[in-house]
């Protein structure tokens, strides 16, 4: 069996590619626009293409093709066929995983969350737990729910969309069509968003953790709001599946204790007859689809425990004990 | 092998035991106080009894002692040590299994709900899904999560806590302290305390579903409300864990239709961009508890798929599709 596999990590605009021994050895990586202004069976192609040449470069150090390909993509995916079944941001319906793979290997197919769930069980910050959420907080919020080792996907793909619960019932709208969603009060652009259109001028989230930092009342409210509505989503998430820890990943954990002290704080509030699981902070930051991916990758050429040993540099300290 | 098994279900009050053979005839049946007036010790040595004398009733019909015991209990287990660790209403500590069966044969300890959801996996409601939720509606609301075909416990025993979820964030108190828990609003319990309150004077939530179907508005108040939070939280469990079905059960659920079809049309409201799993009516009924302890006594035998070929004439039609 050849030594390396091709993993691709697909986002709405860009994807993120990597060449990764068996080892964990990440020995190339590349990034590509997916070009989704082309439409969908161009986005399929550039897909295809970007997982030709990582082919081509790991030939080029290793004297041969891939053992297998993984890939994580966004939208609901049938992993029971590897195919991509929908996915909004990038308009492809039906999509087979060997659509994207211009070889002749076995390829897997993952849900992009749920493979960066993944990523963080088996290389990270779930190193040593079998149950867990894994909560990356960025443009949306959509988490992979670890249960028995494993990203659980739900009957048909559409499992972890704690974005989309509501928090506040009587609440605001969210773009989805709902009100009171957990990603309309707490996502790094609803924090962005929300500032903005108090303080009237434009603010990332990033922004408006240094001004909550700084003590500015306005940051500091919409800091707050987004605070209180992760702490009601993560108690129902504690409530119903009694997790050993949530993982906080994605743009807003950047802001560390700034988020993970009071929603830590209030998150025990929000508990009574049982103690809240300790928060993490995910330790493959930006890289935990493309490392997720590359272990579909050694799972589709037959090497299930691939990762278990590899040693990654992941601290595992909680952020807030 | 012995042909039949033991079965107790302990409830807060009173238990139910069975006789139950390996081809899910239910050869004896008995009920019994649990006496907690007498304290821990003394509920401990009454359930010792009441298998005792059960396998005694087995042993004059069989003429051999069981072959093994269920049993179900509430509060919090530990499936792994079969330990009874904690029961709020029965106020024991650290039960082991082998405290509860006063023979020499093999022993399970279930929690209770996830026990009645194993029941109405294997021989009822759910019997073709792999994953649902079980909700029984009683004095208290909790549920079982059937995940991959089994009832999940979570870490440490205490996941199905769907009763205590905020689904109104500044609602009622409930009585476990926290605010806006769906059990404050939506168990039998609360439905007749609601109405009571507000009419002044008692109802069951029997006689407040009778009131509801006959137009009385302090009736129909109330029972709004508990279907406007149960929306919400099936709304949050269905978004978070994607189930193929929602089975009610427990004392609300024989209201039928006067609470699955406006409880079918909220909650396909409140979702978006995901159709609702349908609502199907439990079919174990009181005997849930009983029978699900009779298949972990089948299992203690070493008889893993005890239940699959028993015919009990259980109905599986949706009450809502």
């Amino acid at each position: 069996m050849s030594d390396y596999v091709v993993a691709v990590d697909v986002g709405g605009t860009s994807m993120k590619g990597g060449v990764v021994t068996r080892s964990g050895e990440v020995a190339a990586t590349d990034r590509r626009p997916t070009g989704r202004e082309g439409g969908p069976d161009a986005v399929v192609a550039t897909i295809r293409s970007f997982v030709g040449d990582l082919a081509d470069r790991g030939s080029s150090i290793f004297g041969t093709g891939p053992a297998a390909v993984g890939i994580a993509v966004p939208g609901l995916v049938d992993d029971a066929t590897a195919t991509a079944l929908y996915a909004a941001n990038l308009g492809w319906r039906d999509v087979p995983a060997t659509d994207f793979v211009p070889l002749d290997v076995p390829a897997l197919l993952g849900h992009d969350v749920r493979t960066g769930g993944l990523g963080e069980s088996v290389l990270g910050a779930g190193r040593e737990l079998s149950d867990f959420l894994f909560l990356p907080i960025g443009t949306g919020i959509a988490g992979a729910m670890i249960i028995t080792g494993e990203p659980y996907a739900g009957t048909s793909g559409w499992s972890g969309e704690i974005g989309h619960i509501p928090v506040f019932p009587d609440g605001e709208t969210c773009a989805c069509g709902q009100t009171g969603c957990l990603e309309t009060y707490a996502s790094a652009s609803a924090v962005g968003r929300r500032y903005s259109a108090r303080a009237d001028r434009p603010a990332t989230a990033k922004e408006v953790a240094a001004l909550t930092a700084a003590g500015d009342p306005v940051a500091t409210a919409v800091w707050d709001e987004a605070v209180e509505a992760l702490s009601l989503a993560l108690a129902t998430y504690t409530l119903l599946l009694d997790p050993s820890a949530i993982v906080l990943g994605g743009g807003l954990a950047e802001a560390g204790p700034l988020l993970s002290a009071p929603l830590a704080e209030r998150l025990a509030k929000r508990l009574s007859f049982r103690s809240a699981p300790p928060l993490r902070r995910a330790v493959l930051g930006v890289d935990a689809g493309m490392l997720g991916a590359s272990l579909l990758g050694w799972r589709a050429a037959g090497v299930r425990d691939a990762g278990a040993s590899w040693t990654l540099d992941v601290p595992t300290t909680p952020m807030v004990s």
